[in-house]
């Protein structure tokens, strides 16, 4: 028990609202698994499907997608011993505690939200789940008590959030109720899709993990090159097949690509791609099919995650439980 | 079984933000508890302790409180056979179900909610909890897909905002998941305070049910009277006294009393005053001593409450489930 105590709680997350991309698994899942497999850290790996649920034109992808993610995790070595994978709408003290956050800080604040803002601007119909979204990504991190949360630049906002959420919210109750979550800076570069652009599904520029190998074949034959002959050196930093290819690939297999781009000696584009397939094919051929075997066994996949859900039921228990002391709130459900 | 969904199930509640009083009684209270006795009708009296936390300025309020207005509602006769009392922060279903109704609703809409623009106007720091209320108000009837609410005219707005909810979510998930509520009409008039004004907590100007003897003979002292003498004939309409005394005195008493007003002759408004404290011993007496039993009893109450808690519990299981099912969201915690 005093040993679990020194550990730093981590919790992170990602949006079940799109098929799984090479930009998602360097920028979150490779550092997420990673965080798992260190014994000084205990992961919550948090799918918030709830969040999901805030645009009102895919409501229905939290609902299709959330197995998949969970699947990918598990499939890419998530290290469940000592960690835990959750699926945010089974825990419903996540809405409780937000509520309580949401009584001790500003209207205003919500109103300030770059993510209800950008929705303004753009003149999309921004529902009240956006509006009130960062009081419940605040609860799913307080609600776990985590230390810590992983963060890119563009989530900075929310993260300062949780932290003046807590702070509101300990000193409207004048208590120690929720812990004020730090930021873990993470310097994951952005991943460039095929067109160059950032990697993002609404570009259509991605590669994807476990997609129809058809699929993955197309979207690398169409990496974009320059104009480079067979027998012409090429810059590596330069070649977008490269860079992709650093995403995923062995120090081996990078070495490798990398002198031959720059010998270039009958080494085109062409045979860069067939690289790069055999590769993605050597590195995710065999977990697409644990992924896909997870896919198909949801029973499994509960049996997995029963031990982290229950470890994640009491921290959730617990803490909702000193909320409510803090309130003074009664209750007659204890017969 | 067949007998039970032919009745309408009623949902209604009172916020937990100060002592009861007589105009409570007469305009909430005394319908809810009629309602109640109402073999046709199955009512949900729901103590709204997570609304009362919308104002951050008496945050402890509801806590403290809830438990004095139930045992209220059980003093003065609320029919627990048929009927239930429940605390809503015990059915976490609530929060969840309003988090649904937020992703399909606009901000907008909480924008224009009267409570959040009364409280911008008045330099009140709106808590992000009073622009959400409109949702977990929704969500309270739904959760017990309660086919009626009662409603005065300045409740209006909320039940036109629940129905509209409903149909936003409805339409979005192509479901028949929430049922759509219907306002109970009720002509209850406002009663008047002591000083004339309104009755209310903010004007210091009730008579209470419970509290002590000292403070009713001295709020009831202090009701205020024109000058008619000892031997004028007095307009019992034009009376204060007999307004109030109206709200709970039986019938009798009131026949009695407005005679001796008419008529004059020897009664003056010191007697009026002493047949007002008489009656509301009378009334609330015995009332009070079984209220007090109550409150210094939480584990008898909550034996009474538990058969109405588990109906209701039923209720809010079944729309939860059909909700998410609607949404298609997926769920690990059955193993």
């Amino acid at each position: 028990m005093s040993k679990k105590t020194n550990k730093l709680r981590v919790l992170t997350g990602i949006k079940p609202t799109g098929e799984i991309h090479l930009g998602n698994f360097s920028g979150a899942i490779k550092p997420t698994i990673e965080l798992s497999q260190n014994p000084e850290n205990e992961v919550i790996f948090l799918c918030p499907d709830w969040h999901g649920l805030t645009n009102k034109g895919q409501i229905f992808q939290p609902g299709q997608l959330s197995h998949h993610v969970i699947c990918t995790y598990l499939a890419l070595g998530f290290e469940l011993e000592n960690n835990a994978i959750i699926l945010q709408s089974d825990f419903s003290q996540i809405q409780e505690n937000a509520w309580y956050l949401a009584c001790t800080c500003s209207a205003g604040l919500l109103e300030r939200s770059h993510a209800y803002k950008d929705a303004l601007a753009s003149g999309k119909e921004a529902t009240a789940g956006l509006l009130f979204y960062p009081t419940l990504m605040a609860s799913d991190i307080v609600t776990f008590a985590a230390h810590l949360v992983p963060v890119g630049k563009d989530q900075a906002q929310h993260l300062e959030y949780a932290s003046d959420m807590v702070r509101h919210f300990n000193q409207a109750t004048n208590s120690q109720t929720f812990l004020e979550p730090k930021p873990l800076f993470q310097d994951n570069p952005i991943l460039l899709g095929i067109d160059g652009r950032k990697m993002s599904k609404s570009y259509q520029n991605t590669i994807s993990l476990f997609g129809p190998q058809k699929e993955t074949e197309k979207a690398v034959k169409n990496i974009k090159t320059d104009s480079k002959g067979l027998n012409e050196s090429k810059n590596p930093e330069e070649c977008l097949i490269y860079q992709l290819f650093c995403s995923f690939a062995s120090l081996e297999a990078k070495e490798h690509m990398k002198e031959q781009l720059i010998k270039g000696m009958g080494y085109g584009y062409g045979h860069a791609k067939q690289d790069f397939l055999q590769e993605h094919q050597r590195v995710f051929g065999q977990k697409r099919e644990l992924y896909e075997h997870y896919l198909n066994n949801p029973q499994e996949v509960q049996k997995l995650l029963k031990n982290g859900y229950e470890k994640c039921l009491n921290y959730a228990n617990e803490v909702t439980q000193k909320a409510r002391q803090a309130l003074g709130l009664k209750s007659y459900k204890l017969w």
